[in-house]
């Protein structure tokens, strides 16, 4: 079999501080602010029977074991021991963290601490112009400010990330927008907005892009449901700029975002959330990916936040597809041995070694 | 390996009373309306070689006997005995029979008798607005008269279907029309249609669709050929309201359509006409739409329409893609057996019962 | 296993008459005018492994010889010499090559004498507007130029191709555009066009295409990236007319072309380009398309252009794939041996045979 090398995760966040009864665990498993039907579980998902696979061995129990039985172990241990031993469970040698979330979630250097790995920050830009938004009372102060936290953050960060830029219409209006237009927005926005608010306004969003395309450093757009191909009129104007573009949670249109990392050259796209997610079909997923993606232009994630079971699934379950997909084509004769481990090595972390700049 | 229990069959169509020859047989096969190319036929897809291996023994022949042949055996029978047997071959408990489209199909009772099973009606909403505004005069008349027909089968029927909504722009505009648009468009109509006429006026679709919500019966959705992801206005306007939502014919979108389910607790997806429509291909259609659903949020249909014979080929499939997919998944150490057992439990019928509120 | 019989490529482009270099033969794999990122190469995808898998035995080298070993032996034989062994042994009887591609490619009949087998003319439509355009001055001399062109090429072609009329909006606007129309965007091109232009006006484009449905020769439209379901109104429009409609590169939205290939007669779908650029996952996508599509609407082809490896490996993949596809359905019981070996022979050519009027 395939040997996978110690991962590199591209994009996740912390973990929680807190301990988790059944109710508050089971929230981190769906959707965002989802809730589960009345007479269904989040548990009954695929993500839940990964974490029943892969997690209990690492505090000690049978694999499946039933939730509760393993929640109590956790509490058992404590959150904060919990963690330490699924992080270092996990296989993962560098962690790159979005701190950009709300929660009591570990930071980078406690992420680090506690799984024994190295640990960068990503700067999430709505956040940040919102923080810079709260301290600033007036259009030149918002701009010039914000343009030195980009600045400044792009000293110590690894790359930056936009969650809201394609669902605020990034395919449809690509480019940066003109000055007048920026002022507008951003004194409109000031004048309305309720402190710790984060910008929505599509110029709002293309400028605080735009400027981080400035800084070189590698852009990270978590992609909304649509399908990413109209992205590639942003990719056109950002072509040649020298920052590059990693496209986040491309699934179910995965295929779409492998085809356009095919199409330029400095776009890249995460493998990441479509494992965890869909657990026992990670495999099926993964093959999928590598379908019109060259392989170069792949990186692994866990996708992970809040909970460490989710940074464990994520690797595991990265490594067990990667194994089996790979393994399979040598198997058939349609890969040779030394390049599906050379493609292994590049997916789990070579590949996000060059992009990042990491050592 | 895992059992699958006896059947609910949560969305499909009676069996034809008449006689068929190779050509209404086969016209059955393709989609509503489309015709076979010259030189080619709708026996040569995957429902035809499904029904070829299904279908024959159940009637006393080998699998995979040419068309010919079967029907033959069928006309011998006579299509009466010959749906009976079918019927009552495919494993099936319960059938929930959307008695609104054209042709000389079987009623609930009927296909209860014939097939020794339960079965209770759906109605669908624009033939009942057909039927209502067949019956009256005036924009007052047809208000009333619609609400009435409406709420007086939610006394007997176990859910509401739409067909046209979807189609009609549902998406784009989700809410329920205000009043004045609703007396104008009604009126509108009432004066240009012809007797027998279904509505397909968005606001007359979606002032259908309103006045069954407030019912709080379950309510299908046919898809369009277009993402569902975009109906997530849809589930929003709708949320709390006490009313399921259950989304049918996903495919090619079924991945999206499983999203979905996970983000409103009160959507669901179907998982049937794909697996009598891909056949061989039903336990990869069912892996990739098991991949984001809760496996609370999922409910098999057979989707069949006219033939008896699609009736079984849905059962079939789903039994024995089922098993090849849970199974699988068993076998690699990815699920445990006791939770592929309760799963199975749950898409069969179990989900079913407790949306429909089925004993 | 299942028998291919020798292929019919429905659509392909000549070969590079040029010795290539490392560089200029990775060019030719990546998409048209797209460049490898820095650090990675085009050889590191599923068409550079699949030609390092199937090519090198038919120059005498062992399989997955690297790259540089591999075009150090083709430099050897000479591009000629290389080419005539590698079309002759691919199992191609007939190619039909689109001749409407900018560089240095053989005509069909050097293809022909080249492969040993036999070639067939696709006239691609832009390119011979563009040609009547450098030689008229007037709107007049244009319109009549062209009807006679296009009524001329179908004297000798086997099919029309078009790779910028759906790109170009037919799916939002089928309908042939009416006279004045049509001369007004041309009396606009004729005066702002450079010599060699092509049209890419939506009117002008809709307009040779009309022009060549009234030939009654089958018409190849290129998909775009997008979903090709909206072009359900340009089939509805040339539905009766006599016409076939071929639909060129669905990946990855293959699924849909398929599902148009039941809803119209003279709709047909293509099994190329997705086989070659996907390499170790072509029979998955294959047996993706092989869903919903009745199987007298499919056709093999490689979509190969430039390099003759690229006919090899679509054809090497196809064979392999069809039988892994359909041999894995008839060891499952699901299909029946002589209704797989119909299909296959089906697929590899009786379609197209029947589809372009080939003895």
């Amino acid at each position: 079999m395939t040997e996978t090398p110690p991962l590199v995760d591209q994009h996740c966040h912390g973990v929680l501080r807190t301990e988790l009864g059944l109710g508050t665990f089971e929230a981190e498993l769906g959707p965002r602010a989802a809730r589960p039907a009345p007479g269904t579980t989040f548990f009954d998902t695929q993500a839940g029977f990964a974490i029943r696979r892969w997690c209990p061995p690492l505090l000690g129990l049978e694999p499946h074991c039933p939730p509760a039985r393993y929640l109590a172990r956790r509490r058992e241990l404590g959150a904060a021991e919990a963690g330490r031993r699924l992080l270092r469970g996990s296989g993962t040698a560098v962690y790159l963290v979005d701190t950009g979330v709300p929660g009591d979630l570990t930071p980078p250097g406690e992420m680090a601490t506690s799984a024994g790995a190295e640990a960068h920050e990503i700067v999430r830009l709505e956040p940040l112009a919102g923080r810079v938004a709260d301290a600033c009372g007036t259009v030149e102060e918002f701009l010039s400010s914000l343009a030195g936290a980009v600045y400044g953050a792009a000293r110590t960060a690894v790359a930056f990330a936009s969650a809201a830029a394609v669902r605020g219409g990034l395919a449809l209006e690509p480019g940066a927008p003109g000055p007048g237009e920026v002022r507008r927005a951003v004194s409109h926005w000031l004048a309305i907005r309720r402190p710790g608010e984060l910008p929505a306004a599509p110029v709002l969003l293309r400028h605080a892009l735009w400027t981080a395309v400035g800084t070189g450093l590698p852009l990270q757009l978590h992609l909304g449901d649509d399908d990413p191909m109209p992205l590639g009129d942003f990719a056109a104007a950002t072509s040649g700029l020298g920052t590059s573009l990693v496209l986040l949670h491309g699934y179910p249109h995965h295929r779409s975002a492998a085809r356009l990392t095919g199409l330029f050259s400095h776009v890249y796209a995460d493998l990441g959330t479509a494992l965890a997610t869909t657990g026992a079909r990670a495999a099926a997923v993964l093959a999928e990916t590598l379908e019109l993606a060259p392989f170069g232009k792949l990186l692994y994630s866990s996708g992970a936040r809040g909970l460490p079971e989710l940074h464990v699934v994520g690797a595991r379950l990265f490594h067990e597809a990667l194994g089996r997909v790979l393994g399979g084509w040598v198997g058939d004769g349609a890969w040779a041995r030394r390049d599906a481990d050379r493609v292994a090595t590049m997916l789990a972390g070579a590949n996000a070694r060059r992009v990042y700049g990491l050592a």
